[in-house]
Parts: structure tokens; sequence; C-alpha cells
């Protein structure tokens, strides 16, 4: 029992779709976060959830390490091998099963990215909405909860999926959820799977919901003074009940980092990247509603944002936030907080933000989907500094108390993995022993993903 | 380790609070369906969470069993002490704690029942959108992952429950989620909760999310000469994006039911019973596209509820549809079957459901939150009379299995408890061992709520 038999038995079912040659391994092994590289003892693809399953039985038997790989885009080492054993290499399984138009839902291998599956649907009329920004797997996104810029309006994986094949520890396969968009039938394991991480199970198809592209978009610029006034317009625009479809909040820094790395020229001041969607009417009201709000905070410079073309430079801009901050501080890498907090506490917590990392002497821009009360600091650092490191840490620290503080979370959509697993005790409590015991229940090897989400300890 | 014993520990407790009347115990062991009573052997009326948690700590040291009480109108016998021990009754736990409106959301008791939430939201302009038709207790709406008219819109608890407080077999008081819109911190407990009836935990506080009060709300009724005409109308109308605030189905047996229970004279023929929530201009625009869709399916007699009172009363009859169909047949009990299935299959389901139920002799009004797909049959019976409730049971099944056929599932609202437990295997397959092991996992014992929702079995 041990990893090294585990990979001879890998290496008879898989063949050369079990790969130990090093830059593969390191490849599978790399964070675009400030984590250090792990890479794992080998890389497994599959094809099919029998092939995943036939995987799972080998490192079941075998107490083999199977860390799940989507796209390699997970911001807080979800995809490192840190124990070492195997990467479950989904990336293939990209196909888009099934599209039933008249009810509004698709099925989906993991592989399939959120790029992918918007341009097989673009024939359709129809679209996946949620957005992280980076061009993940599907999979991973159920994974890792992830939401992004039209949460506020489409709701985060948690919302969009109806239905999971999944391969639990063991190897056996097992199907959550139904087409239907309720069911009351036992325990809710497709929302116990989104989230857990790969800790739990592997995703191997996922049914997900799609939205009517909607008959009118429009996205704008404006920007303020102050970041206060930036996020004062953000909280009565969510408490005056105007559907936003986007409503991005970034700061300063961010806005020198984009203007670095795309080339555009906006004033250095707090922006807000908004987006409507709706009829023609719809729109032109929401537009108007918030322009009224908007200006009594002082918003100036108004740039809409009509063609496709330019909503797309928009949006391709607003993505590129996390290669942007690069642009800063060459050399370094960057450290996400992701906060979230109720929307009355908004102000409150990103004016923290903003005057401990000043204080902290750290370069962190600001970027947020602040319609759900969500925001980060890509705090630029050196792994290999421990001096910025432990101000890095303080800053994380200080935000994840002040979001406990105010009602709210230390991760709206990054997840756990391994750096956020320091506040599970704190956010919570008592609570972290019955995940602990669902864990054990379910894969009580504790083969999938060990070293993640749940941190060590005995409650 | 008797339910003798636990029953002095708790009299000790709780003094007076701790009753074996028998008009108390039939009260809490007796159910609006068809099942037969089974009385607890002591009735615990608990007013705090820490209440909870001293009389789970017994319970969990002499194995007694616990059933979760909190208005007893759950429709699959969730509340009934088929194994004995004690009823735990919530109903004093009836204060709403919390009122947050610049974060649109109520903190609250799990007695709080629903006509109660929105009474005290009243002047706050913001409303509580869940409505199971019963005054049903939030607790217990969360319990059975309950849904009901504005489920379409407005999503079910599931949707709508943002934190719960609760408390484990072994008297663990624990908090999941939080007060931000979301959350990635690891797994979701809170939906591991709803919808668990009790099995894992006990409700004893609920952070729920409200909603604005529409600017504009109308109301109608329209008839069809056919039930596929009425239910292709719905079809058509939730493919095209229109977003009903309400849409049932209410067949001419359920007509013939309202007329009789309500006094009113609507004619015998399938109607849609429908509301429309927005902006003065949305409302009109929704409205009207609806009645184009209907009546191309050849819609008649349009009657508009503009009025709040006028609103009330159509609500008010369709909510009184479970006593209503009591009237069609004086002294037999009625038997709820609630599919859920994809909503281009629902024509399908319906038909079905109307010819199985017609050649079987059975009178079963049907009704429906048809919009999400979900509809029953309220099948009149004699839980004494066998050949009947062959029939009954016959029937039941012939919906089971179509609904899983069609991609659906066997309870769109009202949950497993006792009587939907023989379809689990069906729905859940090799799901329900990893069922069983959460329930291991989280009561060992096994004194929540025993013998309800997961079937005994091996898987």
């Amino acid at each position: 029992m041990t990893i090294e038999t585990a990979l001879s038995a890998l290496s008879a079912l898989l063949g050369d779709r079990l790969s130990t040659a090093a830059n593969v391994r390191d490849q599978h092994g790399t964070s675009e976060a400030h984590y250090l590289p792990a890479p794992p003892d080998a890389v497994a693809f599959a094809r099919s959830t029998e092939d995943v399953a036939d995987i799972l039985r080998i490192c079941h038997a075998e107490d083999c390490p199977v860390v799940a790989y989507g796209t390699g885009t997970s911001l807080e080492g979800q995809h490192l091998a840190i124990k070492g054993g195997i990467s479950l290499d989904l990336s293939q399984m990209n196909k888009v099963l099934d599209v039933v138009p008249e009810d509004m839902l698709a099925v989906v291998q993991p592989g399939v990215t959120r790029e992918q599956i918007n341009a097989e649907l673009r024939a359709t009329g129809m679209f996946f909405p949620v957005d992280p920004g980076a061009n993940a797997s599907l999979g991973g996104m159920a994974a890792t909860r992830a939401s992004g810029t039209t949460a506020v309006r489409y709701g985060t994986m948690r919302e969009n999926v109806l239905a999971l094949t999944a391969v639990l520890a063991d190897g056996t396969i097992v199907e959550t959820g139904t087409r239907a968009r309720k069911s009351s039938t036992g325990y809710d394991m497709t929302h116990l799977l989104i989230g857990s991480e790969g800790t739990l199970g592997i995703i191997t198809e996922l049914t997900v919901k799609l939205q009517g592209i909607p008959e009118a978009v429009s996205a704008a610029t404006c920007r303020f003074d102050s970041i206060e006034d930036a996020v004062n317009t953000v909280i009565l625009t969510i408490q005056s009940g105007i559907p936003m479809a986007r409503i991005e909040l970034v700061d300063e820094q961010m806005v020198t980092g984009f203007n670095a790395y795309s080339g555009t020229q906006l004033p250095e001041k707090p922006h807000l990247f908004l987006e409507f969607h709706g009829s023609d009417a719809g729109v032109k009201e929401q537009a108007e509603a918030f322009g009224a709000i908007a200006e009594d905070f002082g918003a100036t410079g108004f740039d809409w944002a009509e063609s496709t073309e330019a909503r797309n430079a928009l949006w391709k801009m607003r993505h590129s936030g996390h290669y942007a901050t690069g642009t800063l501080s060459p050399g370094k890498r960057t450290m996400a907080t992701d906060v979230c907090v109720p929307i009355s506490h908004l102000a409150e917590a990103v004016v923290l933000a903003q005057t401990e990392r000043d204080r902290l002497g750290l370069l962190a821009p600001i970027v947020g989907h602040v319609g759900d009360g969500n925001f980060h600091c890509g705090v630029r650092c050196d792994p290999n500094e421990p001096e910025e490191m432990a101000r890095v840490a303080e800053l994380s620290g200080i935000l994840a108390d002040c979001a406990l503080r105010l009602g709210g979370t230390v991760s709206g959509e990054h997840g756990i993995g391994i750096g956020k697993m320091k506040y599970m005790d704190a956010e919570h409590g008592p609570l972290l022993a019955s995940m602990r015991a669902i864990k054990t229940a379910l894969d009580p090897k504790g083969i999938l993903n060990p070293g993640k989400l749940l941190p060590p300890g005995n409650r």
C-alpha cells in the first residue's frame, strides 16, 4: 500500500495517460497564486466517469492521494499535491453532452470551461452566467463554489448547478439532484459536493442552469473621488433593488495596473465597472436609477460601452486583474484576500482594507464583486521574504477578523484550500467537528485532496 | 437507558414544560394527511436554543427518540413519533429576533410562522416570500425544504435561508452560514440541514433573506377547455422567461372543491391562478405577454384581482386546497402526491396523472406549482380500506416512476418522511449509502426522528 504500487497499477490501467514526466508534474503542481510549487508523483488523465472510478478504486486500495485538476486556476492551492500522490487531470473530459433549451439546462463534463460552454451555446440564445474571470473549468468552479462578476444577478455555482455525477473515494459512482428545478428528497448532496474542493468526491458531470441572453445589455464605467463614495453608491444601489448584472469596484492601484497591462488611460481614481441586463426599457430604467444614485456620490466620467466589442474589452480588462497586478511589481506573486460581508458593512470593510494595506506598506490593488459584499486585495509579495510575508499574513488576518466581526465570511468565492484553513475554526467553531465527521464518513482513508479545507485539530 | 429514564430527567429539567397528557400527546401525534396517529411518549416545550441543547443531551444519553414539532402541518408524517420518545415542540420559540432592512434579512426563531413574520414585517416594505400555503413554522419549512406558490419567482427554502443555528444529536450547538450573501468556506452545512427533516439536527434559529414588496402586484385567474391547454400555456410562459410571481394549476375537480369550500362559483374547468410582481410598467408588460400566450391556447374568462383584498381572497382560496378537497368526500383523508419534473415534460406528467387517476377510480383533485414543474394529486382515501389504499399506492407509484423517467424527482416540496421512503432507492441509488453514512456520522445513536427519510436497507 504505497504511492509506488498505486502508480504501477495506474500505469497498467492508463498506459501513456499516466505521466511521470517532470514538466507535466511541474505544470500540475504550480499555482497562479503565491503558493510554492507542489508537484504530484504522477498525473493521470481521465476520459470518462468510469476512468475516474477505476483510478479511485486503485488509489483507495493503495492509500494514494488524489488531487483533482481542471485548469489549475484555483487561488488557494486547491490543486497542489502537497501530500504527493496523483493529480487527476479532468481537462480531457471537455464535452458539452447535452443542451436542453426547453428546460434551460446543459449537461457538461467537468473539463468544459466557462468560455467553451458559452461558445457552444452561442447559437441557442442562452448563456451560462457564472463568470469568475479566469477561464476555469466548470468542475473546478463547482468544487470551489466559484462565483465572480455576475453572481450579484445570477448567483454563484451554488445556485446554478442542478445535478452532479461524482465518484466517491472508493470508486462508487453517484448521481445527485435531478433535472427538476427543486426537490425535497433527502440530504442535499449536490450542495454538499459544491464547495467541497475535491475532498469528498470527484465531480465528473454537471447539469447546469442556463439563462436567456437578455434583449439589451449595456455596460459602463464611472469614477469617484474616494473609495467610500464608490462603495456607498454600491450599497445604495443594491438596497434600492436595482437588478445589477455586474457592479465591480476597482481602486486606484488597480487602475494603475490596468493601464499598464491593457494600455488604457483611465484616470487613477476609484472606479465602478457596471453592466445592466434586461429589456431595452428595463436597461434604460436601471441605468437611470443607478446614475441618479452615483451622481449623488459625485460620480463623473461615465463611459458607456454599448457595442459587444466595447463590452468585451471592458470585461477582458477587468478579468485581467490578477495578471495586471503583476505589472505593478514584476517578480512578485499575488496573495488574494477574499472576504465577503453584509452589504451594509461594505464601506467599513473596504476602508479598513485600504488603511491597513497602506499602514503595512503593502502594494495590494483592491477589486471586488461589491454587489455581493465581496472584495479582494491582490497583495503583491515574495514568498521567500519572511518579513514581507508576515505583513501579508497580518493584513489577511485583520480582514478575516473584520469579516467575521461584521457577520461575514473569510472567503466569498476562492475557497479554503491551504491558505484559509487557519480561519476555519474562527468562522465555524464546533461545526468543524461535523465537517470532519462527514469527511471521515465519506473518505475514511483520507485519500481525496488530503491536507486541504479542514485544518488539523481535534474539533 | 430507556425512554422512561429520559422522561424523568426531562421532567426534572422542564417541570410543567414536559407534558404526558393524552390530549397533548395526541395533538402532536396527529397528521393532516392520511397517516395514522403516532403520539409521542411526552411533549417537551423548548423556549431557547439552550433548552433544546439540554433536552438533546438527556435524550442522547438515554437513547430517547426526538421528533421536532412546529405546527404539525407536514404532509409526509415527518412530525409523527413512530418510534415513541418525545415530540420537541418549538412553537414557543416564536420571536422575530432581528430585522436588518439594510441587508434585507431577518433572524427568527424556528416557531415563527410564515404569516407571523410577514405581519411583523408589514411596516418595513419587505416580505418573506416562501409560501407553502399552510401557516407553517419557518423551522419546519427549512427542515422539509418547503416551497409553494411563489418559488417560481423567489426560490424555495433552499434559496432563502442564509444561516442556521442548530443543535446536534449530542446537544452541541452549531452555527452554519453567515449574513454574507455567499461564502466558499468549507462544506455547505446550511444546505445539508435544510431538507434533513430533523434527522441530523434541530434548527433553533434561522437567518432568512427578505424581498422588497413590489411596486405593483396584480393577480388573475383564467380557464381552459383542457388541462393540456392550461399546462402548455405554463410551459411556454416559463420558456419565454416571463418572471411569474405565481402560476398555479387547478383542475376541474379542485374547482369543484373550491366552490364547495369557499362558496365561489368558478366554472368547473381547468384554471390557472396567476400573480405578477414588478413596476407598474413591468407588471403590465408581463400580463400582456402572458395573455398573448394563454389566448393562443384558448384561455377565457380572465378575472383580474387588482385590490389587496381581492388578491388575498384568491390566494386564501388556493391555499385552502388541502381542506377544500375534504368537502368532496367527507370522512376520507388526503394522500398528496408531489412529483416535480422538468418543465418541458409537465404536460405529459399531468395528463398521465389525470388518466391514471380516472382509470383507478380515485377522486384526486390536481393542483400545482406548475411553473416549477411541481404538482399534487390530493388523493382522497380511507387508510382503513386496504383495497382503496392499494389503488392509491398504485397511482403514487406510477407518478413516481414517471417523474424519475422524465428526469424529475418524487418530491418537489413535501419531503420524504414516512410516505416517500419507498422511492428513495429508485431516485438516489448508490447515493443512499452516502446519506446513511452522514446520518451515522452526525447521529450515531439514531435518536433524531428515527424511521424517517432514509429507508431501512443496506445501501
